[in-house]
C-alpha cells in the first residue's frame, strides 16, 4: 500500500539510527514513500523540531503519515503518542514535539500508544523511535486504525509559542525564535500584527535599524527585513548571513517602530 | 507516472525548505521517484551548484527531471526556465546555475515559466522552488509538455567557465575550480590538454611539486595528482586531506611544468 | 522489480558523488528503493564504516542489498566483492568494510567481482562505487546470480574487533570504539560480560567514575552508563554530550568496577 512518511528527528546523518528506522518501516510495508524532513534537529531541542515539522507538514499531501523524534525522556514514562487530523497523522513522543503542527493542523483524535503488538518484540529502553514508533507508523501506513493502538487521549502535551508584545508607545517587541540554513533570522512576528500601511517602519535587532520591509531579499543591500517563505518575519543579510553579521541567536529581541512624525 | 526528480540546491538539511518543495511534488505526482544530488551548494554560490549539477547529470537515466535551486535573486525579476535535452529536462533560475549542464548537454528547448497555472495558489516571494519550481516539475513529471510553461526563449544566462591558459614557455596555468569532501583540489584542467607522452610532467600547487600523474589515489604517498571522476586533474593526498595540507581554496592556481631535459 | 539498495559510504553530501551512484542504478533498475544509511562516515574509516553497516544491516528486510563504500584503495588491485547471506546481500571493497556486517550475519557465498559485463563500459580508476559497484548492485537486485559475477572466495578480509579484557582483580577494560552525534561513547562492552546482580559496579573513564548501568537516558543526571541501541554499554550525559563534558575520543579506556564490599 503506498503511502508517505515524514521524519523529523535530531539523530544526525553520520550513525546507523535513521537508517535502522527506514528498515524496521521497509519490513512492515515495502511500498511505503520515505521522506527526510530532518535528522538535524539539534541534539534534545524539542522547540527547534516542533517548528520544523509545523513548517513541513502543510505541503504533504493528504494522508501523509509525520514521524517525529526527539526524545530525550525515551525509556522513561513519558507517552508516545500518535494523532490523526483532516489532513495527516503525527506519531511521536508526547513532549510537546507535535504540538505547533496540531495546533495549527487540530487533530480529531489522539491515542496514547500502549498496544504492543504493533511494536518490534522487545523493544530496547533507549531507542523508541525504531523499536516502537517506526513499526507503528508502518502499520498505520497499512491501514490498521489509530483505536488499535492505544486509548485515546486529550491532555497531550501542548508547548505555549512565544508571542510578540505590543507597548503602548506603539512598538512591538517579538524575538527570533529560530536561525535557519542561510542565517536568516526567524522572528515570531507576522506581517499582520504590523501596522497596516505605516508612514514608515523599522526594525531594531542587536541595536541596528533595519529600514522599511522589503518584498524579497534581492530587494535591498546588506540588512533586511522581509516576510519568510512560512509566513514571519525575517532578518537576513542580502548575499549574506545575518546571524553572522549581528552575532545574533534565538531569543534575540526584534522591536517593531513605526514612526509616525 | 513513475520518473526522475533530482535536487540540487543551497537549502541545507536542517529547515523544512527541502521536505516541503518533496511535499509539494507528491502532492502532484505521488509516484515521482525523488533523489538528493545535494542541498548543500554553498549558500548563494551559483558556480558551485552549476559545478555539482553538470558532474551528476550525465549519470541519470534518460527522461530524468534535474531541479536546482541556487537563488539569491528570488523574487526579483530574474526569470524561472525550464530546458529539455535529448536526455533530460533541467529546471530552475535563470542564473547560469543551469549553464554549465547546458552546455554539456544542449537543449532542444528552453522555456521561462510564466503559466501561473502550473504554480502553488498565491506563490511566496522568498521561495519559489517550493512555489513554483516543484510543482512545476511535478506537472512535467506527470507529461504536461515544455510549451505549457511559458514562451521558448534563447537568450538564458551561460556562465564562462573557467580555462587553463598555456604559455609560450610550455608551462600551462590551470586553477582550483572546487574542493569536494575529501579536500581533493578539483583543477579545470583535462588531461587530453596536457602535453602527450612527456618525459617529465610535474604541477606546482602552493609553492610545492607534485611529480607526475598517478593513476589512482593509493599509488602515491603524500600529495599526488590523478585525473579525478569527472575527468578533470585533481590534487589529492593519499589518506589525508590536499586542500587543508596546502591550505589551499578555490582559485588557486595549478602550474603544469613539462621536462623536456 | 522491486528491491532496496542502502548506501554507507565517506563521500559526503556536498558533492556529485552519492547521486551519480543512485542515477547508475536507477539506470539499470528504476524500481529499486534507495536508502540512505549514513554518507558521513569520516573519510577513509573503515573501521567505522564496517561499525554503522553492522549496525544498521539487521533492522533491514530480508533481500535488502547493503552496498558499502569507504575506499582509499580505489584502483589499486584490492578486490571488490560480493557477499549473500541467508538475509541479505553486502558489496564494497576487501578492505574488512563489510566484514563486521559478515561476521554477525555470516555468507553463504562471497564472491570476487571480476566479470566486466555488469559494470559502466571504460570505469574510472577512481571511483569504482560509480562505475562497478552501483551497476553490479543493480543487477543484482534484477536477479543476476551472484556466481554471474566473478569467482567464489573464501579469504575475504576480516577485521579484528576490538575486545574488552578481564583482569585478575575483578576489573574490566574497555575501550569507547565510536562516538555518535549526540556525544554518547559507544564502547566494546556488552552487558553479559558484566558480573550479573552486582551488589555495586560502577564505570571509570577519563578519571571519572560513572556509577550504576541506568535503564535510560533520563533515568540520572550528568553522567551515566546505559546499554544502548546496538547492545553495548554507552557512556552519557543526560541532556548533553558526554564526549564534549569529558574530552573522550575513540580508544579511550572505560574500566569496569564492581564494588563487593
Amino acid at each position: 500500500m503506498n503511502s508517505i512518511i515524514t521524519f523529523t528527528t535530531d539523530f544526525g546523518q553520520r550513525d546507523a539510527y535513521a537508517g535502522a528506522m527506514k528498515g524496521v518501516i521497509l519490513g512492515v510495508n515495502p511500498l511505503t514513500t520515505l521522506i527526510d524532513i530532518t535528522h538535524d534537529v539539534p541534539p534534545q531541542d524539542i522547540t527547534a523540531g516542533a517548528m520544523i515539522l509545523a513548517d513541513a507538514a502543510p505541503y504533504f499531501p493528504p494522508g501523509t503519515l509525520h514521524l517525529a523524534v526527539v526524545d530525550p525522556g525515551v525509556g522513561s514514562d513519558r507517552r508516545l503518542i500518535a494523532a490523526r487530523t483532516s489532513r495527516a497523522v503525527y506519531i511521536g513522543p508526547d513532549n510537546g514535539l507535535l504540538s505547533y503542527a496540531l495546533v495549527q493542523d487540530p487533530p480529531e483524535i489522539v491515542v496514547s500508544i500502549t498496544e504492543k503488538r504493533y511494536w518490534t518484540p522487545r523493544p530496547s529502553s533507549t531507542f523508541h523511535g525504531r523499536d516502537i514508533l517506526a513499526p507503528v507508523a508502518a502499520h498505520l501506513s497499512l491501514g490498521t486504525p489509530m483505536e488499535a493502538l492505544g486509548p485515546a487521549i486529550n491532555d497531550w502535551i501542548t508547548m505555549e509559542a512565544s508571542q510578540p508584545v505590543a507597548h503602548s508607545d506603539g512598538t512591538i517587541t517579538g524575538e527570533v525564535v529560530r536561525i535557519d540554513h542561510f542565517g536568516n533570522l526567524i522572528t515570531n512576528l507576522r506581517p499582520e500584527q504590523l501596522p497596516a500601511n505605516p508612514p514608515a517602519l523599522s526594525f531594531e535587532v542587536s541595536g541596528v535599524l533595519v529600514n522599511r520591509l522589503s518584498r524579497y531579499y534581492a530587494e535591498a543591500d546588506g540588512l533586511l527585513a522581509v516576510i519568510g517563505s512560512s509566513g514571519y518575519i525575517e532578518i537576513a543579510m542580502a548575499g549574506g548571513n545575518a546571524a553572522l553579521t549581528l552575532k545574533a541567536g534565538v531569543g534575540q529581541k526584534v522591536v517593531v517602530i513605526t514612526h509616525t512624525d
